[in-house]
């Protein structure tokens, strides 16, 4: 199939032969990291012993994952693009470690593992090794924003990191495997909320190569027009690139990547400059090429490339196995490592001959360490939106409804900054906060009726019916260095868990990686809660989300339960200021009772739980909820699983 | 519009009218549940004291509801259909209630809500009343598998409520709001796992009524051409039923159901009858009306119905507002209820005409309680797969690889029954249960090529990469009275973490119905366990989902540690044997050691936990993981919250 055959070819004669060399050295790295921890130039026939004990990876997504590389590089460089990648078979960590290997990025974050024969054998030896590296693309993985283990989460990641970066185009990488999970089935509707103003560009690459672990992907086997309707009716427009000849390959995606390139450059001007506000239909590119390509077609007469049995190691006996072995060798010598290194090991001109320079390079894209472009958030002072107390427990008030202030000052003072989103999922009123629509609408690109309020093209509020966009659309936010809060029914956070769980890994792990800057804290409001859900039953009443956080590391997780206005505003500005935590923040929408001044709460939460000796002495009332909150923590919890409701400033 | 207008009229003058008529009483019986304690009939004119001291409910979506509700009737008694309804917008907890008080079902149920006037007061006087009962669909109500709080679930139950029933109809009312979930967005693909000759058919119907709580819906925005693309993208054939004039889409949705039921026929048939393979395009409907249709147009000046402020109560103010007062009194008697229901209160003749007999009624359908459907699963003995234990701690073995043994002979023991099915996110052989394949092959409907292993047009094993929708099967399957087993890597079931919530309150709930039978356990088998993740590193590595269970009820969750492998034989016989639990069984699929023969692992499950003695006495090992599991445990958890790890029998 030729959908994407070029009328003349988009690559010369000598692009052609230095990206398929950039692509072989990549796939051969790749290969090597699986396989090798010695001998990784050949110079030597292959033995046992130059083969690692326990064979891990993933191979089959590579070869893809480094075609995708290999031409982000051209256009990069061509372009001079500001670029990130987000890379959903993420799981195939060798290939996203030899692209930064090969642009010199990863040698750069870890000199030990220069770039050069020496450093290609520690960067083969750490991989998935003890002591080295995950598997997958991690925390540890420069360049990324995204773990590949837990799929479904890469494209709702890509649209956060694109909101508020106009100048960023995000390519994102999506398995067919991937495609089949419900977050990322609901991530494709993400582009009805992509401004083409003030957003970047999100270029999802659909990457069919076929098969899971162990069976076929739906998309993969759909009639080409039935995946066509689909993808349209997603709001793309699809662009194809179908084969198995690299070179066939080459010149069909890097047209089509032209293609794509050139539309969202005039999608973009003609929303930036000629004021269209038409809803844009973005391009998409739908990369169709064997799993394990390149690899070996067949082991012990049954067929692997293209098929499943190439989805991690498909040479499993090599070092046990001398007819392995040779297959490997002649697998790797296949892309002929000879022309692609020199002899130090050191790639060679036509090699690096697509990779662009210093902070264009995706390993090294500043927005995928967003912490370096972190600004603190301007944060107003709190006695403008405090509730007067004249005596603790007469007077009641819904907390979230003040908090809503706060947030609508917050909104006001980033109105030129854009680095604050609120989001939730079709909550926001009913969580009390309406107040922040008089500084900022409901993103909204679709249909816009004389009936609707408060949507709006550039809004920086966000919501939809999908706890998980809400999650991924904030994870990539915060990841590329911005600021953001999540209101949602307590009930309902259980069903972003498992997304959470990652989140918190992977902060735990980034606070380990001293080139990884802070990012700004996730903050959840959790409200609606169950002690205000008697309307709505059983199926919205459940405090457990603070059990789910409260196992995970008190390095990363903090839980707030402010009993009332004064208390949830203070702990507010605290969690906003806050970097590196999951904070979980549960407060009252309803009417309830104030107990503490401005400055009572400031006190209180300075000085950490103490409520209940001031409950006791100053009124003898009691609040309706134990506070825990921010403050000067004498000494950290002694039994790290069971106390960290009590907090350190982060 | 009137894309879906008939040539001729589908209904008849009188059809029109008895139609019509049973969707007005619905219609006043959903606004009088929301509104009224007193005066039901509008024997008098209306006073504050008839209305609720608090107003709760959601009348947006109950108009449609209904309208669905009605055109069913119609068509199962036409056709003398065997149908279920999966109600997605569940929170319209009024319609439903009121289509099962209408056909009889709910008064059979609950015998003192007796269908005439006094049976109404109290039907509108306990919903969303202490003591009364929920605001959704919920296991309280008369034909439902699916509560209605917690979106995006709908589809995937109507699927599993279809498998293996090939005489049922299941129709799917999802909502444009839970359409943005996830779990909804994937569960669009579940036709490619709907076997045409053993499985019955779901019929989904798209109901856009334009809004949630507060914003427009993303569906119900898009041009009608994308929608389109999208639905065929999707796999179906869409019919649609678009309008505001109540006369014009009856006619249009009676005449859309004919349309798909026919077809749904003839493709049944081909499959069944012809021998035809190829992929069945099944139809679907899309309806799309105003929300809070028949409702208030405008309440103090603002635009109501067909509108966001329709979602839930749209005349908050009737106790305290005259005018409020006065408008629901001409909306609700704008419905004409002295033409529907007789001075005693009974519905009249005209009303009843479309409502079926018995157990057509859709609140009667006995797959609706399917534990009233359920046999024993045939359980082979236990023996025929253990292994020997010569010397405990001496030989190892892949516990989940014998259980897979033991799964394939139930497979082969339940094929004709068909009433078994074992799904899971692409990870059967890699969780070593590869053996069930000997028995049946994996479900797949979509295009097979020759490299394929397993695939089966008729296969009961489901895998698809989606934990959302593995369990979202299983959970619909189990509701109609079938067995399962969902095998799931340990660190990845946290994405339904929230799933299992909702289905362990729904247990929970249904225990203490007397008129629901129990159903078979949701049985999960956790492998890939964090004590063997070294490989694929901290994102697959999670513990966590039993501290997410057993926090729930110890009524309803048993969490088993099987430490060796003819101990998971005696638990996996225990739970596939047990009703109305949710257990989790923990157990590896990497070799480890035997420590208990067949008899002594029965003996110990029998007894409750005891390994620890046995360890010490008998050779001094220990086993690597604890062990709790069933037996007959002589009193109750003494702390529920904390030790439900022991089991009692099912």
């Amino acid at each position: 199939m030729t959908e994407a055959a070029p009328q003349e070819a988009a690559l010369s004669e000598q692009e052609l032969r230095t990206l398929d060399a950039h692509w072989r050295a990549a796939n051969y790295l790749a290969a090597g990291q699986i396989y090798l921890m010695a001998n990784p130039l050949l110079t030597e026939p292959l033995r046992p012993e130059h083969i690692k004990p326990r064979l891990l990876g993933h191979w089959g997504t590579s070869p893809g994952l480094n075609l995708v590389y290999t031409h982000l590089n051209r256009v990069i460089k061509a372009r001079d693009l500001d670029a990130l990648c987000v890379w959903g078979p993420g799981h195939g960590g060798p290939a996203v470690l030899a692209g930064s290997w090969l642009e010199g990025s990863y040698s750069e974050t870890y000199p030990d593992i220069s770039r050069d024969g020496a450093g290609m054998e520690l960067l083969f030896r750490q991989f998935s090794f003890p002591g080295g590296v995950p598997s997958h693309v991690a925390p540890e993985t420069p360049g990324s924003i995204h773990e590949g283990g837990e799929l479904g989460y890469s494209l709702a990641h890509a649209y956060g990191a694109a909101f508020d970066n106009p100048d960023l185009l995000v390519t994102c990488v999506i398995g067919d495997g991937e495609a089949e999970t419900g977050p990322l089935a609901a991530s494709w509707h993400s582009d009805k909320f992509l401004d083409p103003v003030h957003d970047g560009a999100v270029l999802p690459v659909l990457h069919l190569n076929g098969y899971k672990i162990a069976n076929p992907t739906v998309l993969s086997r759909l009639p080409e027009s039935e995946l066509d309707a689909l993808l349209r009716g997603y709001g793309h427009e699809p662009l194809y690139v179908t084969g198995e000849d690299p070179a066939q390959v080459h010149q069909a995606l890097a047209a089509a990547l032209d293609d794509a390139l050139d539309r969202i450059v005039q999608m973009q001007r003609s929303a930036r400059e000629d004021g269209v506000t038409e809803r844009v239909h973005w391009p998409m590119i739908v990369l169709r090429t064997p799993k394990g390509w390149t690899g070996p077609a067949e082991v012990d007469g049954l067929p692997v490339e293209g098929t499943w049995r190439a989805h991690q190691v498909p040479l499993p006996g090599v070092r046990e196995n001398p007819a392995h072995l040779r297959q490997l060798e002649q697998w790797l010598r296949s892309y002929r490592p000879e022309e692609l290194f020199g002899p130090d090991g050191r790639p060679s001109a036509d090699v690096l001959a697509c990779v662009p320079e210093g902070d264009r390079r995706l390993g090294s894209n500043p927005h995928a360490n967003g912490g370096v472009l972190l600004r603190d958030l301007p944060l107003p002072p709190l006695d403008t939106f405090a509730v007067a107390v004249d005596k603790p427990g007469a007077a009641l008030h819904e907390p979230t409804r003040i908090l809503g202030d706060l947030l609508e000052q917050v909104m006001e003072d980033t109105r030129e900054r854009r680095d604050f989103r609120l989001v939730g999922p079709d909550e926001t009123a009913s969580n009390r906060l309406q107040a922040v629509f008089d500084a900022s609408g409901k993103a909204w690109q679709a249909e816009v009726l004389p009936v609707d309020e408060h949507l709006s093209r550039h809004g920086r509020v966000m919501e939809i019916l999908s706890e998980h966009l809400c999650q991924g659309w904030l994870e990539g936010y915060l990841l590329t260095g911005r600021h953001g809060l999540f209101s949602c029914y307590e009930a309902f956070v259980h069903i972003v868990d498992s997304m959470v769980n990652q989140h918190i890994k992977w902060l735990k792990t980034s606070r380990q990686l001293t080139w990884r800057a802070p990012i700004a804290s996730l903050n959840y409001l959790l409200t609606s809660h169950v002690w205000r859900q008697d309307h709505n039953g059983f199926s919205h009443q459940d405090p457990g989300f603070v059990d789910h956080v409260l196992n995970k590391s008190p390095e990363v997780v903090r839980v707030y339960l402010p009993p009332d206005a004064n208390t949830l505003l203070s702990v507010a500005d605290h969690v906003l200021r806050s970097r590196d935590y999951v904070n979980v923040v549960v407060a009252g929408k309803q009417p309830c009772f104030d107990w503490l001044t401005m400055d009572q709460a400031r006190a209180h939460c300075a000085r950490g739980a103490g409520i209940w000796e001031w409950a006791g002495t100053e009124n003898g009332a009691e609040p309706d909820v134990v506070l825990a909150c921010a403050g000067d923590v004498p000494s950290p919890p002694t039994s790290p699983s069971s106390s960290p409701t009590t907090a350190t400033p982060g």
